[in-house]
């Protein structure tokens, strides 16, 4: 089944809010078989009216967020009445429930906050538990000149929008959608290979097969490969995707930190960092996965060389010798992390994120991780990445993370070696 | 001058992706007086072209993101090309480009990637830096039945979109467009106070005037105040805006983290961090500004409590009597990452990020922030945050780093003589 989103606000387009509208819904809508074919924003105005047509004449799902509100630009209700030939009243309920609204809070009531009472004949009311405005749903009934369409109109602040979705659009949807087709869509996740390089080796082969939708999300560090299809197809593939790029696949959804943490929760194992180019992005991403707190004991942040000299005991001769960026220093600062933590594991990051400070030895991007363990010696993996700063730094950290991943699963610290293994979790 | 965006990629309208294009680049594009009047997102395949030719139909300038890619789902490039009757050819000096990045990167270069050096004739070649598909221009002439068109086709990884649309579409565009009128937009950034404070203390009366254009833009922590208007007008209003909310004004353009190292940086002053519950991205987001290794000594993220006895010295005693989230630890804290690091000032975070772990007297959001300072007595301040974990470790961080700019500008620690942080709602 296909939809379509359609956003209104002035404030989309004139780039001052983001819009996560489609992102939150698509999630929601895939998993009962209904695909986003088409997203369009358009400014409050007579384009609400002109895209919810478009609309009704190509999905059977459509939702319209925003424009719900008291203002005079919000006129999605009324645009979708004219559009639909839907005569509107005021439903005293809804009235009653935002004068009490107003009341609990002590506020004065404006007179233009009683449009939102206004209901469009034959479309149901959804309640709106964190707003003034609720949501309506012109069921296939209403809409006599185009059957089988279902047409939601929805508040644009997310706190609003998000519950109504979960507690009314989507339960209106599971009941009116015929069986679920034998289709699924399946996401691999990938650390430290490149999407051309996922393609030639796997991509290409499931999509001779002709009967799977391939497709590829890159950001700096990662591949998501996606395929879609019936479920007995994606089966079959599945071990030739595993034999082919298995051992960069790090889970089927959770991100890179997330398949760590609950890898090392559940094995008992504890982890300590020791970053200076990454400058705590690896420990900012791995305490952002709730419950971190059981395995994470330390980050600890040496920028200065002083730093790594009194907090991790790097000695100073080999800060010296071989320099803050270089193989001997990371492989101190991993020792040092788990020494003054007494962590499982620790991870190093020692590198040149520029824009200045390389030279012909070690450019910009040049990268030393290290990787301390109790039941192995410490080793360091040199990585290049000669990009901007900032995704340097996610760069690097997902490379320490992924170091700690192939060690857990014992593969080869160098990727392109080896053969598939399991991921994490 | 109307612009129209297109977004392609099956990865937005999956949800798997946020679509932050829109927000970038009507950003950029607004000061040009050039606005975005629609925006739609397709799925790639067919759908691209025909976005394209509707979208030519109606607005001046037409920007497409995405699809440019090596992989057989990346269409763009070719949909333009059959829209337009421009035939393809191979550009050597990009495919030589090309080459030598894969080169430098020592990785193997697979067969598909040459498809992103193919450029339709009569379009301009925009030079990727931060990635391998160049974008492509195609200047009014070469669409000759439709004048006046600028069409852009630009790759969708925000890395490359960002540098390509600041260096090359926006000069194209400034110089294919009328003089520029006597209008500025002015923006300033703020942290500590909400969009709707900001809109009754100023927002209101500089609207009253007539003349010029008022816009807000909350984020976390945040709220950018944007003013567009004729620059005599704009600069009439500046110190009615600087009397009202100066104080808590951190830039007109620079983040809060820049906008601190660039003041540490030019005192000479150094800065080390003591992280507990913001888990490393204060730090991070430190080390996100070129040449904050100048001041930045170090970032000790001592989740677990081990750590920060041993790392930052808290005495044992004053965990097990006060806990770890509490007044007299943030002291302890910010006085040991001093004392570690060496540094002029230090900051400390410990507190709750949740989901779990609140009790009645510290509840889930609760967060205790030090400073120590060689010059003046350890302070430490309690906020609340009662969001979710990765919103309380942005407001967290945003507070800590705004405790040291008021330290430092000598303004009042307690924003607004009130009692704590003005917190979400």
């Amino acid at each position: 089944m296909q939809a379509e989103i359609i956003n209104t606000g002035s404030e989309l387009l004139l780039g001052l809010v983001q819009n996560r509208h489609l992102s939150h819904l698509a999630l929601e809508l895939t998993p009962l078989g209904i695909t986003a074919e088409r997203q369009v924003c358009v400014p409050d105005g007579p384009p609400v009216r002109e895209a919810i047509d478009q609309a009704l004449d190509r999905a059977e799902v459509v939702i319209v967020t925003g424009g719900l509100g008291p203002t005079s630009d919000d006129i999605t209700r009324e645009a979708a009445a004219e559009l639909l030939g839907c005569p509107l009243h005021t439903d005293e309920s809804i009235l009653q429930a935002i004068r009490a609204r107003f009341a609990r809070r002590n506020l004065p009531m404006a007179d233009n906050v009683g449009r939102q009472a206004m209901v469009p004949a034959g479309a149901r009311v959804l309640p709106n538990n964190f707003g003034t405005a609720p949501g309506l749903y012109f069921p296939p009934p209403t809409l006599g000149m185009r059957p089988a369409r279902h047409l939601f109109l929805l508040p644009g602040p997310p706190r609003e929008l998000h519950p109504m979705v979960r507690d009314h659009v989507l339960p209106i949807l599971r009941a009116a959608l015929p069986p679920e087709e034998d289709r699924e869509c399946r996401i691999y996740r990938l650390t430290g290979i490149g999407e051309s390089q996922v393609e030639s080796r796997i991509g290409c082969q499931v999509m001779a097969r002709g009967d799977i939708e391939v497709g590829y999300c890159a950001r700096p560090a990662e591949v998501d490969f996606r395929i879609i299809g019936p479920r007995r197809a994606l089966d079959e593939i599945e071990p030739g995707i595993v034999a082919e790029v298995g051992e960069w696949i790090y889970s089927r959804g959770d991100t890179l930190e997330q398949s760590l943490v609950a890898h090392l929760r559940a094995q008992h194992l504890s982890l300590a960092v020791a970053e200076s180019c990454t400058g705590g992005s690896v420990a900012d991403r791995i305490t952002d996965v709730p419950g971190a707190s059981e395995i994470f004991l330390a980050g600890l942040v040496t920028y200065a060389n002083s730093a790594k000299e009194t907090v991790l005991g790097v000695p100073r001769e080999l800060l010296e010798k071989h320099g803050a960026v270089s193989e001997p220093v990371a492989a101190a600062m991993a020792d040092g992390a788990r020494r003054a933590s007494g962590s499982h594991f620790a991870l190093s990051t020692t590198g040149i994120a520029g824009p200045d400070g390389g030279s012909d030895d070690k450019p910009v991007g040049t990268v030393f991780i290290g990787l301390a363990a109790q039941d192995h010696p410490t080793v360091v993996r040199r990585c290049f990445f000669p990009v901007d700063r900032a995704t340097f730094k996610q760069m690097a950290a997902s490379a320490a993370l992924d170091l700690l991943r192939r060690h857990l699963l014992g593969l080869p610290l160098d990727p392109g070696g080896g053969s598939a293994l399991p991921t994490l979790g």
